[in-house]
C-alpha cells in the first residue's frame, strides 16, 4: 500500500542523505528512443550494460524498460540486475525519477518532483514528457514506499545534498524561467528546504559550458562528502569552461555550509573537448521537437558526473589523457571504495553521463 | 537477482499448494480491451475495481496495468490496491501468470508456463499473445522470485491441486491437440508431476457447457481443502451441463486422490442461463482475429469460479435466483472465511469470472 502524503519531509524528520551514505540500491532506465541515441541506441545500450553492471558490483541494480525492449534488454543484461517494465520517453533516470528521503527511525518515503523535460514546451529537449513524469509514481508503487508530491519542476541533476543540511545547485537550471517561472529564488529555496530537510542553499551561477539541461550541478560540482566537494576545471583560459570553474571555485571556497564548515574544494581536470562526429549524427533520427544534433558540436563532458555506489565510484572515461589524473585523484578522495571507470562517449553522445543515468536509493 | 533453474520443483522439493493455504497476495491484470470488454471496459472496469476491493479486505492485491492505463486505474482503484505497469493482452491472470510454488524451508519460485492464448492461431481466443506470455517472467523480476520455465502450454484455470499430491483436470482442455499436439497424456502427466509436485491425476472428461477455454476445470470443479471439492450442478436434465455434471460427479466419487482419500462433493447449483444481450454485443469493437460475441450466445457461468482468500472466498454472482443458495452453501463449506459475493456479469461477458482473474501468491 503507498500513499501520497500531504505533509512534506521536513515536517515529517525526513531528509535526503548524501549519496556517499549507505545504499540499498540504484535505479537506472533502458536507452531506446532513436532520434537521441544513434544507430538504434545499440552502442548506447553496450555503455548502459557496462555501467548497470560495474555498479550491480556493489549494490542491487533495477533497470527500467519499456515493454519493447524487455525481452532486448533482459537478454543483454547480466542475470543480477533486475528488470521491470516501465513506460519512459528517454533514459535519464537521476533527472526523472524521485528522490528518497530517510528518517533516523528507518523509514524511507521519495518525493516525486514536476519534470518538463529541461524547459517544457519552448526550450525542452523532447515532447511529450509524460510517460517519464509517472516514474516517481510507478517506483513507489514497485517498491511500496509513500510518496511526497512537490509542485516544483525540478530534475535531480541539479542538486547535490551533503545530507547535514546544505545544498549546492545552478540559478542558471534553477532558477530558469522555462522551469518555475512564477516561483522567486525564495519560495524555490522554501521548496527545497521543505522537501529535502536542507537550511543552507549554495547557488552557483552557472553549470558547464554547453550542458543542454541549463546548467545542472551534477555535471559541475558534487559532494565527496559533508564538507568535500569536487569541480569540473580547466587552466586552459581560451575554454569557455574556464571561467565558469574559476567563479565556483571562489564562490564555494569562500562559502560555510549549514554546520559553519568552510568547503574543501578538489579540482577534476576535464577532458579534451568532446566533439560530436558526421558519423556519430547521422546515426540519429532527425525528427522535429528533439533537439538536434550536429556535427561539430561540444558536448559537456566531465569527470564530475560519476555515481557513487556503496563501496564503488563507478567514473565516465572519455579515452582522453586526462582519465588517468581524474581516476587518481577520486582514489585519493574516496580510499575506502574501489574507483570504476567506464567508457561513456556513447552516454555523453546523449546529452549526459554516468550520474544523469543512475538514481540510489538510500538505506533507511 | 532472478534466475532461470534448469531443474524442476519436484527434484528441488517444491510443491503448488492448495489455493485454501496461506496466501502472500493476489495478482490481477486490469481489463482493458475493447474488442472483448464492451463499452471501452468501463463496466468491466467497475468489476474488477469490486473484485480488488473485496480481496484487499482480506490479503495484499497487485494489480498490473498497461502504460496507457495506469492513471485511469491509479483513479479508480483503493490505494490498499498496488499497482504495476505491466502489458498484456488481456487480463486473465489465473491463465496467463505463473504457477508460485514453496517448500518447507521458506522458499518460493514460480512456473512459468507457455500460453498460446487457449488455442493457439487456429483455435485461440485473440492474436498475439506475446505479451500475455511474457508475464511470468516479469512477475518473477518484480517479486525477486527465480523461475522454472516449463515448455508445456497451459493455463492456471486448467487445473486445482490439493497441495498434497492430487491434481484435477479436464482432458477437453490439458489434452486438446491445440495446446500440445505433440505430447502425450503421459508426457503431459509428466509435466505436471515434474512441476506442480502431483502424483495422482483426476482427469474429468469435459469443462462446462459453452466454456471457451475448452472446459478449464476452474469453472466445474474445485477443492474447498484436501478431500473436499465443489461442482457445478443442475438438475436440468435438458440442460446440456446436466450430463457434463452427472459424468463428473460419477468420477469424482469413485475416485481416490493421492493419499488414497475418497472425495466429498458438494453440488453448486448453477444460475439460469446467463445469455448475451444486442446491447451487451453492440459495445464491443467488432475486429477479425478474437472470438465474436453475438446476441443469444449461453456464457459458461458457474458459482464455482470463486476465489479463496486468506479468510475470505470472492464468489460471483448473478442477481440470479441461486446465488443465495451457493452462498449459503459456501459459508457452510468455509465456516472459518467470509464470504462475499460480487455482481459479476460484466466479468463472465469477458469470458471467464473471479477465479479467472486472479492467481494467488502463496505464503512460503
Amino acid at each position: 500500500m503507498t500513499i501520497t502524503l500531504k505533509s512534506t519531509p521536513a515536517a515529517d524528520g525526513y531528509r535526503m542523505p548524501g549519496e556517499f551514505e549507505p545504499h540499498d540500491g540504484c535505479w537506472m532506465i533502458w536507452p531506446e528512443r532513436t532520434d537521441n541515441w544513434r544507430m538504434g541506441a545499440k552502442p548506447a545500450e553496450k555503455a548502459f550494460v557496462q555501467v548497470a553492471e560495474a555498479i550491480s558490483r556493489f549494490e542491487k541494480v533495477t533497470m527500467l524498460v519499456s515493454g519493447r525492449q524487455f525481452v532486448n534488454a533482459r537478454n543483454k543484461l547480466p542475470s543480477q540486475v533486475r528488470l521491470i517494465e516501465v513506460s519512459n520517453n528517454d533514459s535519464w533516470m537521476r533527472d526523472v525519477g524521485p528522490t528518497f528521503v530517510i528518517n533516523d527511525q528507518g523509514g524511507i518515503r521519495l518525493v516525486d518532483w514536476d519534470f518538463n523535460a529541461w524547459g517544457g514546451l519552448e526550450e525542452g529537449l523532447y515532447f511529450p514528457w509524460d510517460q517519464d513524469d509517472l516514474i516517481p509514481r510507478k517506483v513507489a508503487e514497485i517498491t511500496g514506499v509513500d510518496r511526497y508530491k512537490a509542485s516544483l519542476v525540478m530534475e535531480g541533476g541539479s542538486i547535490h545534498v551533503d545530507g547535514e543540511g546544505t545544498l549546492i545547485t545552478t540559478e542558471e537550471c534553477l532558477l530558469n524561467p522555462n522551469r518555475n517561472p512564477k516561483l522567486s529564488r525564495q519560495q524555490i529555496e522554501g521548496f527545497l528546504k521543505n522537501y529535502l530537510s536542507v537550511e543552507k542553499i549554495i547557488w552557483l551561477p552557472r553549470g558547464c559550458y554547453n550542458d543542454e539541461t541549463d546548467g545542472h550541478v551534477d555535471n559541475l560540482c558534487c559532494y565527496i562528502r559533508p564538507g568535500v566537494v569536487a569541480l569540473n576545471w580547466t587552466d586552459d583560459q581560451e575554454d569557455p569552461q574556464y571561467e565558469i570553474s574559476q567563479e565556483a571555485y571562489k564562490l564555494l571556497t569562500e562559502a560555510t555550509d549549514a554546520k559553519g564548515r568552510k568547503l574543501e574544494v578538489h579540482k577534476l581536470h576535464q577532458p579534451n573537448p568532446v566533439i560530436v562526429t558526421a558519423e556519430e549524427c547521422e546515426g540519429i533520427d532527425q525528427v522535429e521537437g528533439t533537439i538536434p544534433r550536429q556535427e561539430g558540436d561540444r558536448m559537456a563532458a566531465s569527470y564530475v558526473n560519476f555515481y557513487i555506489a556503496d563501496g564503488g565510484v563507478i567514473v565516465p572515461l572519455f579515452n582522453d589523457p586526462n582519465d588517468q589524473p581524474a581516476m587518481n585523484k577520486l582514489k585519493e578522495l574516496f580510499p575506502e571504495r574501489e574507483v570504476v571507470g567506464v567508457y561513456a562517449r556513447e552516454i555523453i553522445l546523449g546529452g549526459g553521463n554516468i550520474h544523469c543515468i543512475t538514481q540510489q536509493q538510500p538505506k533507511p
